[in-house]
């Protein structure tokens, strides 16, 4: 068990009637038990909620008039991992794949895998099929793809990066996931709280389903997956902006905090590690 | 009333064990009113099938051993259209869709509408919105690009048709859809039956969110739209695939048949017609 | 006749030894007469000079230690001017055209015009050839194209810029060029020197060949036609970089300068002036 | 020494009066001795040749109505390759390099090498540099690229091949151009004769520029390097295409031969080899 304090502030200029998706509350289910959560805006506006039955996620619409906004989340949130031996993390064939996971090995808009086919097969393909077949991906990157802040942008897709060999997290989880796909497993784009990154910041990593769930990996390497806590999954980071904004909207400012807490039965604090474990989420 | 029968025979040679995805089955709702159906496979091979609850699309999934397969599917289908005036077709803004649409928002692998929204807005963002917009993008598209068969792959998308302008159906849907969805108007990718291909195969066209409900739209204007009958939508083509393939297989035969029935009360035919009135079939 | 005052003053931090090219010099002929021309560079290094037979662009190679680095090139210089009626200004066709220019009709780095034969057909295809037809490519772009600085970086092409309707002086060039050569009319790229631009930088134009000569033009529309001095001209930017550099180094300053001379027969400054003349400086 | 008869048979329909650009005429130099050549045009038509006195290509344009066209062009060529210990043959530093070379570190048309330095110094930069390193990189794509007929047609560029891994000859060179280009080693593209193509056709493969000359690669380890004779050199494909055709034209036919002569001196016939010496032909 990890417990974690997290939350998030943002501010936006508002120049003119704007409509905002907001994906920041971290999903609800039994790794991930919510404590409390607390949103507050100003100035108040009234919140559409829409959960996602498939996957959690939480969208909030709010439609704001030309001002400056500001939106805060916070949450204390217990994390209980689900782990494994990775030596018993198989592939799924898609002969025996559940059939509403299908669509999570086709391409999309950042993770084109159907280009990738004949560079995953010739690095990966010879490799004996499972969870350690995917940490090779995810060594793969880390090596072979330079973290640079400001190295992409927000068009740069997984096949940019395969060749470009640099970008950021959400590239370096872009490119893990078309690697898997390309490869037949089903894989997953994952926005998240993470603890460590400097400066704090949202984190992208991602998902490959293997054996009976979805399982966690980050091959940016740059926090421990132990205090990962998702908020959003989707094919791609598409689908998981933190704000998706239709209007003229400047955002001036966004921090991000995240403490480890105490256990409260033994008063001390677990600090979040690294693991080799197969680690899930969901 | 329009009546149809129509159907597909698909031949393969299967050098391995393999697992097909077919998506070939007429989706079942009140305007398209499936009176008959069947499917056969030769050899005979078990069929799992997956209806998804969203938007209707039934994929079956089977998996064959080496082998030469067959598949037929033919069905009588009653189309009962819901036609509109296009005038009182209006735009939804993105503060008014309802929730679950708003992933129609966003790009996706071959409609990347956040590359094409200066080009979308030059060229379509001072017209009226509404459902004469959206005609408006289908007539840019039928006159600035040229349909050519074998001029694109399956790799092909609407960032390259929009430069490279020369297509088929389906590239000519990518673009449509990636110019709606940069101006917010959601869409989706239809695959479809349609009656007048010369030679027969299955139709891409496009569906755009407008008032409240999805409308049929057909840029590349090769068929009637009151002939198409819809197998499956999805963000683009990746999604709606009539045959997603894992395992070494080669396609020997594709036959498309569609013919319209005479109505049962009157006894006579009716041709599928152009219109310019609003059409929707879901 | 016009005279102008111009220079530039480069600053560069360098990290280990270092190869630099630069191409800063104006190109010297009848139309640009150079009265006075000074480089200095601190610390005195020794100086390679290449001048392209072929264009006139001249390189000026040097290899710099570890050191600060300053390099400072001035030059009066006399504009003489070539202007013809634009109405007599034809396109000459691949069958007339001089053998050693048809490597201007090719495509480039950053000029794919292979892949923009059908835009440019269909956009300019049915225009009258000639002088007037060069002068609509650059309407449309100037019409059709955002100019927004930091829109763009040094991998952005006139693909690119085709469909993404934004970019710098350096794309405009870049998707002229493309369309030029797209409908067989020879481009070239063009480094210059150019009075007015906001903050001072080097600026990039085009020529096209036309009649016996290579014509500019201007699709950036920033800067009066009359005030443009040649550095250098190449397929596209890549030939042309004010600075190549071989080695780690960070470019710290960047000072340009440019100021209209008096006429020494009259002793008043004419003013540059933007003209609809065709007009050529080589 | 080795001696080859060579030739092409090309037979085009011409549906409007076309100009043509052939570049089918093997270069004259001291390494390839042209004992006889003969060039036959059906119907008969007036030539202009053009030879470019930087790289020694032959440029033949005609100017043809509308018929059916024949040329043919034959010859008898002596080669006399330079061979070299590949361990002498070094690389040579951008500060050393004859300054008229250095455009050929430059990105072109199909070898965006500006996109692939990273990729390159991962995979080649910790390489002692040399011919050595030269040859890694040809063993790299040799390996890592399928070799498919039609897997790739004239839009595909380096940066495509790097990641789809798949190509042809031409795309084999222009992905080998492009790495010697980030690592700052000239290269060029050749167009060439070769002897054991199945079936037979023009040759594509390259040349880096390493001690004081050309010396010629050929990733795709089709043909024996001791066969190939240079037609062209350019920056890529797009300079040395066979022909290059402004007009409304299809070829028919396309016919290459080449045959090992015997040695006048003693009689008998040299069968071409492949070899691991440095080998150069200009």
């Amino acid at each position: 068990m990890m417990k974690f304090e997290l939350g998030c502030h943002l501010v936006y200029s508002i120049y003119e009637p704007s409509t905002f998706v907001f994906n920041i509350g971290v999903v609800h289910n039994q790794y991930q038990q919510v404590e409390q959560e607390k949103l507050e805006i100003y100035p108040r506006l009234e919140i559409e909620e829409y959960n996602n039955p498939f996957n959690g996620n939480r969208y909030l619409r709010l439609n704001a008039p030309k001002c400056q906004m500001e939106i805060s989340y916070q949450a204390i949130v217990e994390l209980h991992h689900f782990l494994q031996d990775p030596h018993e993390v198989q592939e799924v064939t898609p002969a025996n794949l559940p059939l509403e996971i299908l669509p999570l090995l086709l391409p999309s808009r950042y993770c084109q895998s159907d280009q990738l086919i004949n560079l995953a097969f010739s690095e990966f393909g010879h490799l004996t099929p499972g969870y350690s077949r995917v940490t090779a991906i995810c060594n793969w990157i880390c090596q072979k793809v330079i973290y640079l802040s400001g190295s992409s942008d927000h068009h740069t897709s997984a096949y940019d990066t395969a060749t470009e060999r640099v970008g950021v997290c959400r590239d370096f989880a872009h490119l893990a996931i078309a690697f898997c796909r390309a490869l037949n497993i089903p894989a997953r784009f994952v926005n998240a709280y993470a603890y460590g990154l400097n400066p704090p910041d949202f984190h992208a990593c991602f998902e490959a389903y293997l054996g009976d769930r979805w399982y966690l990996f980050d091959p940016s390497r740059l926090v421990p997956q132990t205090s990962i806590i998702r908020i959003g999954t989707g094919r791609d980071a598409a689908d998981v902006s933190f704000a998706t904004i239709f209007g003229m909207v400047e955002m001036n400012e966004m921090r991000l905090s995240m403490q480890p807490l105490p256990d409260p039965t033994t008063g001390k604090v677990d600090q979040p590690f690294f693991t080799t474990e197969a680690i899930a989420i969901s």
